[in-house]
């Protein structure tokens, strides 16, 4: 079993977003009410930025909120959306007068609030543009729209740091969602894990594999894949996420991409530098660089023993937005 | 069981060091063959600063290598002092000229290579002062010198940070140890887990608890602690740790103190977060300002689910040198 530091796991959220908040004093500030957290220095004169989904994922998003990033971030309890209302007041508090880019990872609760607040928002005179995060490629079921389509996962960091340099720069609405849009339209993820995560205040994790199992295509919220493969070694891991990306991803020799090694939650450092040294040779035998990487636990879920990698092919315009001066609880320079 | 991310264990450090560098290519250079990292663009004119250890317990020790941090890292086998010989390698290259400190946590291993490399970097007219951490309140066994003493835990990142900044403020060789020092002498830590690490490769943990105990006092190889004690929530577990450091550390009403709140592995930030949040409250009731605070994994010891709280009491020119800009991989502001 697995026992957790928390106290009336009712409380665990708004306890969590109050401590976040008093250990960052002079960057954050916090709205209990409805539970989302601003810049403590609100930006003026710029498309706003907010985002949001279950917690269990963090940083993700609290943890992005700051100069160059986020303007607020809200949080629903763990793995279950904010609901509409708590979604239109975090709006609301983003808008400074230019309007305000929502970015939602796919998924159906998430979705519903996020449209719902965008439409009561138009009330009170705010422009909304959503920007739909769906990089999950192992949840890619074709084109018919028949399904919920593809998730939303680690590629949300990408966006929200390009969204949040171009509105910080001074792009408008428009074109601070077209930008966040070109990249969810081409950064892609795959995910594995040997061990899922547990809810806090639960015993048991939310699923168990046999020791010569991987579970390939797993979920942020320990949603099962299709598939379990054979447990292998840390090159063979790697190899079981890259190839289906590389299939995907249309790179070409001496293409330059942004790629997340990202930790879902209990996967340590040492083990993260071994993905992260294996995917640099294996693009490298292809003729491709890694301009740009983050290699730790960005968008985890609980304490998962798992892995995704995210690749983004970069361009000019990608690499400065990424490039631009950021200053965030969980992502500086 | 848990299983590791690892290719042959025997390789595990060499390969994930190269991993680290190859994701911080323009910062950090590798050295291969002594293990050590470097800055990719090495200072000049200023003390050196060294640290290492045993691996294990990243971000530490490469993560802090950069301006305003470390000048060299050098890795040990997991929870293994490097040798003697890396130590001497790793300090020649720390070397701009002006000698330099370096930062030792205090276990037996370490302190001696350590020991006989600074004396053996004197034939190479390198003037060397260590700096010995050794803030663990679990292992303080009172002042009759017979025993190892104190053990170093996350006072290190505190150590090293001050020392760095000092160090690129110009000080000398005595100046930057004796801030070490002060340091050192005055900042104390207490941990606790819920359950222990697992080497890579081994299928089972370093120890087991019952389900109704917590290993208070832990060390970040595993060190078994001298009390077990029974299982809380988030507030009595801090309550655990922040008791013996309150009766130890001659904090009174209108102190300010940097807070370092870590997770020791696979702890995830909402449980850190609420840890952190029942630090501030308690602290606030007595007075006590949490002037500076980190919240996060720092010092780890594997995928060891536990937390530790170290504390320090600022001073104008502890706050000064905290402030100064970092720019590494896991610290920058």
């Amino acid at each position: 079993m697995r026992r957790s530091i928390v106290n009336d796991p009712e409380d665990l959220v708004p306890q969590a977003l109050e401590g976040f908040v008093l250990s960052h004093p002079q960057q954050l500030a916090l709205e209990a009410e409805h539970r989302y957290v601003t810049r403590r220095d609100p930006a003026q004169d710029k498309v706003g930025l907010v985002s949001g989904g279950g917690s269990g994922h963090e940083p993700l998003h609290a943890g992005f909120v700051g100069p160059g990033m986020l303007d607020v971030a809200v949080a629903g309890a763990v793995f279950a959306s904010p609901t509409a209302l708590q979604v239109l007041e975090a709006t609301k508090a983003a808008d400074a007068g230019r309007g305000v880019v929502q970015i939602v990872k796919n998924y159906t609760g998430d979705v519903l609030n996020f449209r719902i607040a965008g439409e009561i928002s138009g009330d009170d005179a705010i422009e909304t543009e959503i920007v739909l995060v769906d990089d999950d490629l192992a949840t890619d079921t074709g084109d018919d729209g028949s399904g919920p389509g593809r998730r939303g996962t680690a590629a949300t960091v990408i966006v929200e740091k390009v969204c949040g340099a171009a509105a910080e720069e001074g792009a408008d609405l428009a074109a601070v969602a077209a930008v966040g849009r070109r990249v969810a339209a081409s950064a892609r993820t795959m995910s594995l894990a040997l061990s899922a995560g547990t809810h806090p205040g639960d015993e048991e994790p939310q699923f168990t594999l046999e020791d010569d199992e991987v579970e390939l295509g797993v979920g942020i919220h320990g949603e099962r894949a299709a598939r379990r493969v054979p447990f292998t070694d840390a090159d063979g891991l790697t190899d079981l996420l890259l190839d289906p990306l590389l299939e995907e991803l249309d790179l070409s020799d001496g293409d330059e991409v942004l790629a997340i090694v990202n930790g879902l939650g209990a996967t340590y450092p040492l083990e993260l530098n071994l993905v992260a040294r294996r995917l640099h040779h294996r693009l490298a035998d292809a003729g491709i660089t890694i301009g740009r990487s983050l290699v730790g636990p960005y968008v985890t879920s609980l304490d998962m023993h798992g892995v995704s990698i995210t690749l983004l092919a970069l361009d000019d315009e990608l690499r400065r937005l990424w490039d631009a001066p950021v200053r965030t609880p969980a992502l500086t320079w």
